[in-house]
């Protein structure tokens, strides 16, 4: 259990690794001094970290994706504690060759000793979040003993109750290393009657749950705060059903998200969400958390595709809602609480969906816009005018042309012969090969000749249309390589999005660098800023400022990421006192006892009530 | 107040009127004889009806959707019970010329005299519902009182407060007159604020309301069912914003629909709702009925398309989830809640929702199939190879044709040269007219050669398309016509969809004609069966007979008409007992003295709890 003398569950750092040159293994020893950047919490770790198994370095090496597991350990044995600066120190004996992780930064490069094979990295303290909240354990919550652990076994059997200090490590930690947990407990569910007892049983312990699908969020969501016990619904993954004649797929929520698309696309049909996660995400957290992705442009949100669901409510009842139906007015439509709440009212274990037709034909074009006002009327144009088949318009400002160029090995300009303000992928996705292209075409020579575009590319094989794609969606790895970057992802009405680049601009000059991309098809915006070093002067420059900015235009402060703990105390800028307390009602009313999930979604104020 | 000497609300007389062959007024005596049906309770009316404007009575001829409001006051003025049989017989003087009532039945026509200008109609009894419960008022509610009257006067001004009984009398009876209430008052708020105000005050009189939009629901949602005050939205009719880059619309709930598409269209954008009430019926009843209607396959159901909704709570707290965002993953959306609830939670007071860019070509294929297996795969296949501009595919069966063709006038098989086990309507709606008639030709040479279509036809013009719509749109005055009908909306998965059909056919034998139609694109069926006379042993044959299959197949009882009154308890049908319960503790939550539109959606046994 934390107690007051280890750092707060909230404090996290976040680092990436410079490559060898020349490919070989650095060898680091550990001696760390972390601080929590409250002015005194220092942890310092000192100790031989363990080496990491070569291959298990190779599978992460050049994956955005993934940093190496074997860091964890140095987050999680805090040896002692000091007084000390902002400044993170470590020392660590590391074998690590070619990692990226996307989301830490060092900001001074190895000492690198051939002979010794140690380094020194000096890490710059980063807090989730504009302020990192300090957290306390939830005092009511009962404390996980053997007999808990017993009942489980019994249960669940010996193999779906994990106490194996490596998994825990993997279960405890988010995707990003960004969030950590101290669980001492992962059980694996096969049904929902096993997911229903294991919840009556803790409810009545008033032991705290962490539901857990692929563990791929980014905002603290999946993972344990304190000691919460996990429930990886990973072994429930059956499919079902699926109905050919209506594309409803009914399937249990472990289901990999990648093996549902492979699975439909045998059977002609497409899933109505694509997500860079698909390989470890599941389909119970994706609706979970009500990811968008890339196909929501053309699909909608899965507040429409979703058309049943069954959950698990804390205290182990079963709600069946798993309709299959595209109509269904019999009542208060329950299903959608569960879209988008974060596991926090319940535990979704099956999913009904509908699943449009496979669609053969897809073309996509690389676009130059000389100003944002260009970018949004074109948007119009090709709503209007490739509405049917229109599945993807997604922009980038040159600021992200320049950062990918730069960063990124192998990526060429599709428009090399001048450099423009904006940059436009549109694709779409039809039945009819010659007749989608030759309507793009017509749309494209349109608006070029009304001065819409610039420049432009269609791409003339699979081969060109991922290079395109690269551009975009290389942009995440891109910032990384170029520094630290404060991210965020907001929802803001297309005609103004671009405002808050510019003022951002002006309100940082040249401390940082403002990047700007997005889904601009659904005014989500990722709004980056670059800068030399993580320094509290440039996040007091751009928060809460970005959300102030974001909350008096009505945008929202969390596009498709969702709150999880990085943004629960944020909530107020997205939504309103009335609507944060009646969530809070709902929660109490679902989940008295406040055992699933806690500490994330609803505001630390609201916490008294569960 | 109903006392248990005035019929039960819930028993209602239904019918039709032949015109006169001249198209001259009739003039009726009132003398009139109703009766509950259950083996007793009758009620004798006489009297001299009011003479009906004619300019009034003009505005209803000719449309389906209206009877005469004039005939009002027969159901309203009971002068006298007598014990009797099941027939009601009435004789009234009236003012009538060429009118359907579509929900009606009179099964003897008129004798007409001209001097004296009377006739005898003779009605078969009607209750909605399998059986009639009897509801009770709820006893913890108050009373209007003059104080009452008083303090909303002051609140809204004189106007806004109606005691006029021409007006109640309106406002308490649904457009099917099918459901009246006893309501004293009706309010008609110009503002949220107002709203708010006076639920705020009707929560701590615990005076009942019921929210009120277009009044054209079909299952007796939006008329009081004892004296609750009538809330109507029609006076908040503004348009608040239209994003023309987006498309995405704010109004206030008062809006009428057509109005909303007909100012969208003036924008070059579609409401991706259409209905046949559209010219009555609000968005805020739209939305808080989650109205289905045409164009449900393309654009999917409201609680994808809708974004945003203001609220007010039964205590008056006004809730603000008016986002215009298509993405915000900022916590619990609540404002799903309020979306087919049936204004039993709050009362919408604005809307924003996303509509689609009109797109100008559209196409209607009338055609027919061998049997229903064909018209399945048929509806496969238009999904894949139209998918990107199917907009409608809508079934019927030959009995239904055969309806059409006997009870309308005017009507031609687009197909004559020989009848054909079912029809299919295909339309689709694109953004190139060329191309898309291409394109479905193609499909239709295609699925012809494949045998999935025996014959067909294109729609060469505007008028030809309205005569193939006439068709399946008109089948529901054509069943009028034919006699009584026991009507069913049923949401049941494609594949099993016609197999209730058949096997009601078996049932019921040569005793009545089962005729389906539906909308096969949404699995939703309007299952029909007409028969000579009501007839309670029908009634045994398929009720609960229909609802227990249906709900066997995991199908819905009510696809797009919601539960109101006259469903809310067969609600177990589609809903399993933990999630009515937790409706139930939802209801609690949001409206604790439950005076939002009481009776309605939750079952009576549930009434307990509120």
């Amino acid at each position: 259990m934390p107690s007051a003398a280890t750092p707060a569950p909230c404090y996290f750092l976040q680092f990436s690794f410079y490559s060898s040159p020349l490919g070989l293994p650095f060898f680091f020893t550990a001696t760390t001094i972390a601080t929590s950047g409250r002015g005194g919490l220092v942890a310092a770790f000192t100790g031989r970290w363990e080496l990491l198994d070569a291959s298990c370095i190779a599978r992460n090496c050049g994956r955005a994706v993934s940093s190496p597991p074997s860091l964890l350990p140095f987050v999680s044995a805090p040896r002692a504690l000091h007084a000390s600066t902002d400044t993170t120190i470590m020392r660590f004996l590391f074998n690590i060759r070619n990692l990226h992780s996307p989301t830490a930064q060092c900001t001074s490069k190895c000492e690198e000793d051939e002979k010794k094979r140690f380094c020194w990295l000096r890490f710059d303290k980063r807090f989730f979040g504009s302020a990192a909240a300090v957290i306390e354990r939830n005092a009511s919550f009962s404390t996980l003993n053997s007999d808990d652990v017993s009942y489980f076994k019994d249960l669940l059997g010996e193999k779906s109750v994990v106490e194996d200090e490596d998994v825990l490590l993997t279960a405890n930690t988010d995707w990003m290393r960004k969030y950590k947990g101290s669980s001492k407990l992962l059980l694996q569910p096969k049904s929902t009657h096993e997911v229903s007892q294991i919840l009556k049983y803790c409810n009545s312990r008033c032991l705290p749950v962490v539901p857990q699908g692929g563990n791929t969020g980014l905002v603290g969501g999946s993972v344990p705060v304190f000691d919460e016990v996990i429930i990886n619904i990973g072994s429930m993954n059956n499919i079902i059903s699926l109905d050919k004649v209506s594309g409803i797929l009914v399937c249990e929520a472990g289901c990999i998200l990648e093996n549902l698309i492979s699975f439909l696309d045998n059977h002609g049909f497409v899933m109505p969400l694509d997500l860079g996660a698909k390989g470890s995400c599941q389909i119970g957290g994706n609706v979970s958390t009500n990811a968008g992705g890339l196909r929501l442009v053309r699909y909608g949100s899965l507040h429409g595709s979703v058309l049943g669901l069954e959950a698990v409510l804390a205290n182990g009842d079963v709600l069946d809602m798993l309709g299959t139906l595209r109509k269904d007015n019999t009542g208060y439509d329950l299903k959608q609480l569960f879209i988008g709440s974060e596991g926090s009212l319940g535990i979704v274990t099956k999913v009904s969906i509908l699943t449009p037709p496979k669609l053969s034909s897809v073309n996509l074009a690389f676009l130059a816009c000389k100003d944002y006002f260009s970018c949004q009327k074109l948007l119009v144009e090709a709503k209007r005018r490739l509405g049917d088949i229109l599945s993807a318009f997604e922009f980038l400002d040159n600021q992200s042309m320049d950062l990918v160029l730069n960063h990124l090995e192998g990526v060429r300009n599709p428009l090399p012969s001048s450099m423009h303000n904006f940059y436009v992928l549109i694709e779409t996705t039809g039945s009819d090969e010659s007749y989608d292209k030759e309507k793009l075409e017509a749309f494209l020579l349109r608006a070029m000749e009304g001065g819409l575009i610039s420049d432009g590319v269609l791409s003339q094989d699979i081969n060109q249309a991922s290079s395109f794609w690269r551009i975009r969606e290389g942009l995440p790895e891109a910032l990384m390589k170029a520094g630290p970057v404060y991210k965020y992802d907001l929802s803001i009405p297309v005609e103004k999005m671009y405002d808050l680049v510019e003022e951002m601009r002006i309100r940082l000059g040249q401390t940082a660098k403002v990047v700007a991309y997005g889904h601009l098809g659904d005014s989500n915006l990722h709004l980056n800023i670059s800068a030399p070093q993580y320094d509290d002067k440039i996040l007091a420059q751009i928060e809460p400022y970005v959300y102030e900015w974001t909350s008096k235009h009505r945008g929202s402060i969390s596009a498709e990421h969702g709150l999880g703990l990085m943004k629960a105390n944020h909530i107020s800028y997205s939504k309103s006192p009335e609507t944060v307390r009646l969530m809070g009602s709902i929660k109490k009313l679902l989940d008295p006892n406040g055992i699933l999930n806690p500490y994330k979604v609803l505001p630390q104020s609201l916490k008294s009530c569960h």
